[in-house]
């Protein structure tokens, strides 16, 4: 059950059109490098896209739910009913993730990965609705919540396994067939977002298994922790961690320090057996859902778009099981949460935002795709040097 | 002629509903300070608007051109045609700045301030038409420019003064204008950006000058010096400031470091004093004109989106004379240009975005919209708790 059964899904991008995309950016009517993040961003878009003209099509927000068994143990300053009071928030559109998707012109949709409630039958939509119909943001009214419940809730990671072999890889496919439904409705660029209560813990977890930084450096204060709350979840964490440690000798000799080696196999496949060990132990079902859909997202050539600390666990665990991931993803900002810069480092990822927010929900995701489209819109619309009948540098007559 | 004619124009912001808008915030379904940076770009505009509902309407750029003598000294790698040439790129809708003012539903207005040539008359609008029609984003074609042209291109700063006492008041009076045109026309916020070949360098010397920063700590690559041309460029303008501290014998002492004292008025009168002198020795005519334009939309109840180096040269002598201009200035993103950082510290500003861009025009501003439209938007749209029967936090049960 944990063979790396989606493995290779995600080839590496190639270098394909690079050189002739870079071109392209530099007969604009700019100084070279001029725009800065963008360039490398419209060479990513490109690059994924294998075109010099590469399009945003219809952007869409995927905000994953599910509830954390480890809050009985007080993890977090907020009540776990606060996860499914917020999916309806999200079905209301009073949330912040409606706000900035709407802004956008993002496809706002809300998948239940395991969320501990449950909700009216009318408000849920399978998951092949994905694509079209099920969208937060639609006319429908009420709008709908995609159903990809695996169970209520995570066990309690502080005395047992968050989950089991089986709904680990239910929230692998899941996730996959959200990303497959969005990428037949043309969707081609999508943002990962979530909501639950708890999981900065998980997130927390992921981080000091799989990158090797202690324990105590990758817990911060979540949603709003003072100082007391703060000693509390990490002590609450160190036992859960324990417990890892005892169910896994091996897991802190990997990997040292930094990614594995570019080609050491061995390496690799260590790594990917150990983010699915702690996917397994710590949760949730919405960080294990969206690791299955962002692996399927780059499968189907879609750009990603990474939010928050918890996105990025996300992100961390599904390129540590398909490292070809990475080239796909964006890093949206770095969040106000300890950990996440340390978790973007060890990624070799510089977010394109620092707006010191520590939200969730995909809120940095949906500022992000402004810059986004941005790239995307320079590279398609400005003119060039000769199409303007601009000069180019004196000492560059070229 | 160098009385503080517009001084008193722009009183700082009152504390106003500041209060009451927090605790808006406060209220909204989310963690408190989890918007981090555009929780206090809400509370900015509140106060601005003196609203709990403040909104962005009819959000507009300007973007202002203009040349400088001492290109002819070899400051910059481009040669000076290029700016009359951008001019025609941005009508015809072809340049960065086109791109995301589009993107961003920005209202785009090219103004001549002194560009070293002549434009068609069939392409030039008078000030008056600031407000609408003379917009290079209209459906008109060709668009048309804002004729505010004082002359064509400053004198070689190297040798005299860029601007005399007289091209300098038009300037201020000619942005005056262009902002009142907008505010007329219902506008209540505005980003500044510039095109002028050369600008980096009056930027520079108006930094050392205004803020004591050593002149070599403010010189950079401007749009693309090598090694050799970034050297001749630090030559050039260290015989510029020479013969300005000449003429000012007083202005080295001028401020001591950091921003003049709050009530100290003789020192903010020196500094208001000795920002004219600077604008006149170094100009540019853009720059000069984009000081006048800030002060008046302040003075309107503006709020004003400062772009990279150059603008934010602009505001630093703009708020040297008119000191309350600041409350309503947000500082769009750091630029890769040398200095830029230590001009907006000196600012006690924090740019909104750092993506390395260092292409002017407007091009940083334009993006920043889409963050100042999140933070009108969550203020305004988002549900509070109790409106979305969400549970506030359970150890703070208010």
């Amino acid at each position: 059950m944990t063979s790396a059964n989606t493995a290779s899904r995600v080839p590496e991008l190639s270098p394909g059109r690079t050189d002739a995309i870079q071109h392209k950016i530099d007969r604009k009517t700019k100084p070279p490098g001029s725009l800065g993040r963008l360039e490398e961003l419209a060479v990513q878009l490109g690059r994924i896209q294998d075109s010099l003209t590469p399009e945003v099509r219809s952007p869409a927000m995927l905000v994953f739910a599910g509830d954390h068994g480890a809050t009985e143990a007080g993890i977090s300053p907020y009540p776990k009913e606060v996860t499914a009071q917020m999916v309806h928030n999200f079905l209301n559109g009073g949330a912040a993730i409606n706000v900035f998707a709407r802004q956008n012109d993002l496809l706002l949709h809300v998948v239940d990965a395991g969320v501990d409630a449950d909700f009216p039958e009318a408000l849920l939509a399978p998951i092949q609705d994905a694509g079209d119909s099920a969208r937060a943001d639609a006319a429908q009214s009420p709008a709908k919540i995609i159903n990809a419940k695996v169970r209520r809730g995570t066990r309690n990671f502080v005395h047992e396994d968050a989950l089991n072999d089986l709904e680990l890889q239910l929230c692998f496919e899941r996730g996959a067939r959200i990303a497959q439904a969005l990428a037949g409705a043309g969707t081609n660029a999508v943002g990962f977002g979530e909501m639950g209560i708890g999981n900065t813990s998980a997130a927390s977890l992921l981080q000091t298994v799989l990158t090797g930084r202690a324990l105590a450096d990758c817990v911060g204060r979540g949603t709003g922790h003072d100082d007391a709350g703060l000693q509390r979840k990490r002590e609450i964490l160190a036992q859960a961690l324990e417990r890892f440690r005892a169910d896994h000798p091996d897991s802190a000799q990997l990997p040292a320090s930094g990614r594995p080696e570019e080609n050491d196999e061995s390496q690799a496949q260590a790594l990917a057996l150990l983010a699915r060990s702690a996917l397994r132990s710590f949760g949730g079902l919405e960080i294990a859902m969206m690791s299955g859909a962002m692996i399927e997202a780059a499968a189907q050539g879609m750009l990603i778009v990474v939010d928050g600390y918890i996105t990025t666990a996300a992100a961390l665990a599904a390129i540590a099981i398909e490292p070809g991931l990475r080239d796909y993803c964006v890093f949206a900002h770095v969040s106000g949460e300890q950990g996440h810069r340390a978790m973007l480092d060890w990624l070799d990822a510089r977010p394109l935002l620092d707006l010191e927010m520590r939200l969730g929900e995909g809120t940095g995701a949906a500022l992000a795709f402004s810059v986004v489209a941005g790239a995307a819109n320079f590279l398609n619309e400005m003119a060039s040097f000769e199409d303007a009948g601009v000069s180019d540098r004196a000492d560059d007559p070229d």
